[in-house]
C-alpha cells in the first residue's frame, strides 16, 4: 500500500525533473509512511525514503515505518539530519517542497544550510494522491463514520433543556471513545437557539432552553482517518419556521446526495444544492460551500463550492453539507459523507436527516 | 489590555523601525484582539489595526474584537482585503511578518501581489509578549488548572482493570467539559502498561491490566488558555520498582518546584530535575526538557531544557514535568503547572502527586 503510493508520487515528481521531495505535512507524512506522531519530516528518493523525528517517537516510528523508510532519530532538530542524509546520498540534486506546508523560517534554513541542493516549491502533490481513496481508506472512514452514528445515537436521549452545550459536548464526546474514536478530528462545535446561525460556534456555556434549535457538528477518528457530520434538532417542539427551513435544508441535502458524482465540477456540485436552497428563498443564507473532502484530514481536497472548477475525482470521500443561516435567529446544517463514484454518491453516514424533536 | 499589548508591540515594532505587523498565527491574533476563530489575519500600525477573516465569523469577530480593530470580511481570500486595505492607508512602506508563521506560498504572494510594499521577517515578536502573563491571562490559567484537577478527581475512582485507555479518555474528558474546559487543548494521552514508555502516546484500545502503571496528560482551556497535566498511577497494587522510579521522578518534581523560579536560564531549571533523576540512575530515562511555556498555546516559550540558553522571565507560566521512560516496561511523568516569580515557583496545580493505587 504504502509502495503504491510512494511509486504514485515518483510518478509525479519524475514530471517534474526533481530527483526527490521533502514532506513537511504530517498527514502527508502519515499517508506515505503510515507515522502517526506528530513532528516528523520525510525525504523521498527514487531509491530511498529517510523518516527524520525525535527522541520522543523512537519506538513508534519504528514500529508504524519501519518497514517503508530509513528512521532517522534526531537529538536537537530534525534538519542536521537532513543536511547529513542529503550529503551521503549520491545524485540528489533538485529537491523538491511542499510549499504551503513549510514556513519562510524553514525555507531559509533552505537556502542557507540547504544551498548546496536546488529547491523547488510544490502544491498538493501528495494532497492530490490522497484523494481518492483505496479500499482500506474507504473502510476506515466508514467506521468512523459508524462510530460518529453510534455516538449521536447514544447522545440524544442524555439532552435534557437546561444542560450548557459544554455538558451536551461532554456525553457526546464521552460516547465517541467508548465507540472506539482515536481522537476528536476538529473541536466538537455544540450549538442552540441563535448560536445555530453562527456557522462555526464551538460548544459554549449556554443553557439549552426549550424550543431551541440544538446543531452538533462532530466527528470520530479511526485509524487516523475522520469523520465529519452535523444534525440540527429541536430540544422540544419544533415551530413553522424551524421546520420550514429545516426542510428546506434537507431537500437541498437530499437534491445533492442524489446528484452529486464524481466527473462534474465541485462548483456543480455545489450548484445543486444551492439551487435548492434559492427555490426556498434561503440562497442568501447558504454562506459556505457544499463540502470538502475527509480523510487524514477533516478538511482535504476535493473542494465543493461556488469557486471550485476542478473536476470531483472517482473515490473521494467528500461532506455534503448544505446550510442556511439567520442571524440572530438561528441556523440549520444536515451533513453527511459520502464517497463519489461515476454512478452517485455513496452514503456513508446512516443517521437519520428528519428533523428530531428531543423531548 | 488589548491596547497595552498592542502598544508594547508597537515599541518593539518602532525599534526595528517598520510601519506595521501582518500576524498570521493565530494565537497571536487572538492576543492582540481576542479573536477565538481559526481563520484570519490581522494587520498592526502604529494608528491602526485591521482583522480580516471570512463569513463564518463575521458575528464572531464583530462582538469579540469590533472595539480593537476594524473587520474586514472577505467572500474569497483575506490576501485580497490585505491589498486593498494596504494601497488605502498612507504612509506604510515597510512591513514585518512572522516567519515561523507564514508559508513558502504565502511569502511568495508577499513578493508577487505585495511587491509595493517591503517585507521583513520577524520570529516570536509576539510570542516574546505572551511569555509574561497578566493578572487576567494567569487566572484563566488558574482556571484551567482547577478544572483539570476536579476531571481527574472525578475520573480516578471509575477507573477499572480490563478497559480500554479510550474509554478512560471518555470518562476524563466528558468530567473536563462538565467542568466548563471548552476544548481538549492536545489530545488525551492515556497510556498504560508498557506504552507508558511512550512519551507521547495517545490513548489506544489497549485493555489496561492489574498491575499497571496508568499515566494521564491532558488539559482544559479556560478563556483560551490551557493548563497541561500528567499523573502516573498504578492500577492496583504497585510493585517495588514502580515505586522506586515514581519515587525519583517525584523528587525530581519536587526539587524542580522548590528551586525553579525567573531570572535563571531554562538550561539551569532543566537542570535541577535532571540531577535527581541521574542520582537515581535514570538521567538517560529524562529523554526530553523539563517544562514549556503554556497559555493560549500548550506549548510556547519559555522552554526549560538542555539546549534553553534563555532566561526565565519573571510572570511566565510553565510546566514542570520530569520523566523516565524504559522502553519495554513503562515510564512515569509527573507534570504541574507554576507561575515564574523571583522569589520562586507558584504552584498552579494542586492535585496530590504521591504514587495513586487505583483499586
Amino acid at each position: 500500500m504504502f509502495e503504491v503510493r510512494a511509486q504514485a508520487l515518483l510518478e509525479c515528481l519524475r514530471q517534474d525533473a526533481v530527483d526527490g521531495l521533502l514532506v513537511t505535512s504530517m498527514p502527508n507524512v502519515r499517508y506515505l509512511t503510515g507515522f502517526s506522531g506528530t513532528h516528523a519530516m520525510l525525504l523521498v528518493t527514487g531509491t530511498e525514503r529517510w523518516l527524520f523525528t525525535d527522541f520522543r517517537y523512537a519506538e513508534q516510528a519504528a514500529a508504524e515505518s519501519g518497514a517503508v523508510a530509513k528512521i532517522v532519530i534526531e537529538a536537537s532538530s530534525l534538519w542536521r539530519g537532513l543536511w547529513e542524509t542529503l550529503r551521503a546520498a549520491r545524485g540528489l540534486h533538485t529537491i523538491g517542497f511542499e510549499s504551503a506546508h513549510l514556513t519562510h523560517r524553514d525555507f531559509e534554513r533552505l537556502l542557507k544550510d540547504g544551498s548546496a541542493w536546488t529547491w523547488r516549491p510544490f502544491v498538493d502533490v501528495v494532497e492530490r494522491l490522497r484523494e481518492r481513496k483505496d479500499p482500506g481508506e474507504l473502510e476506515l472512514i466508514k467506521e468512523a463514520a459508524r462510530v460518529a452514528g453510534a455516538a449521536l445515537d447514544r447522545t440524544m436521549p442524555a439532552v435534557r433543556a437546561g444542560m450548557t452545550e459544554l455538558e451536551v459536548a461532554g456525553v457526546l464526546e464521552h460516547a465517541l471513545r467508548d465507540h472506539g474514536s482515536e481522537e476528536t478530528p476538529f473541536p466538537t462545535i455544540v450549538a442552540s437557539g441563535p448560536r445555530t446561525a453562527l456557522p462555526h460556534a464551538r460548544a459554549g456555556s449556554r443553557a439549552i432552553a426549550r424550543g431551541d434549535f440544538l446543531l452538533l457538528d462532530f466527528g470520530a477518528t479511526v485509524g487516523g482517518y475522520c469523520s465529519d457530520v452535523t444534525r440540527t434538532m429541536v430540544v422540544g417542539k419544533a415551530d413553522g419556521r424551524q421546520r420550514e427551513v429545516h426542510d428546506a435544508v434537507l431537500a437541498a441535502n437530499e437534491a445533492a446526495r442524489a446528484h452529486v458524482r464524481s466527473g462534474m465540477t465541485g462548483k456543480d456540485a455545489d450548484a445543486i444544492a444551492r439551487a435548492v436552497l434559492e427555490q426556498h428563498g434561503l440562497g442568501d443564507a447558504f454562506g459556505h460551500g457544499l463540502g470538502h473532502g475527509i480523510g487524514l484530514e477533516v478538511h482535504e481536497g476535493p473542494r465543493l463550492s461556488r469557486i471550485a472548477d476542478v473536476v470531483l475525482p472517482e473515490g473521494a470521500v467528500v461532506t455534503i453539507e448544505p446550510g442556511a443561516y439567520v442571524s440572530g435567529w438561528g441556523g440549520v446544517r444536515i451533513e453527511d459523507n459520502v464517497r463519489l463514484g461515476a454512478g452517485g454518491a455513496e452514503l456513508l453516514t446512516e443517521f437519520p436527516r428528519h428533523l428530531i424533536e428531543l423531548s
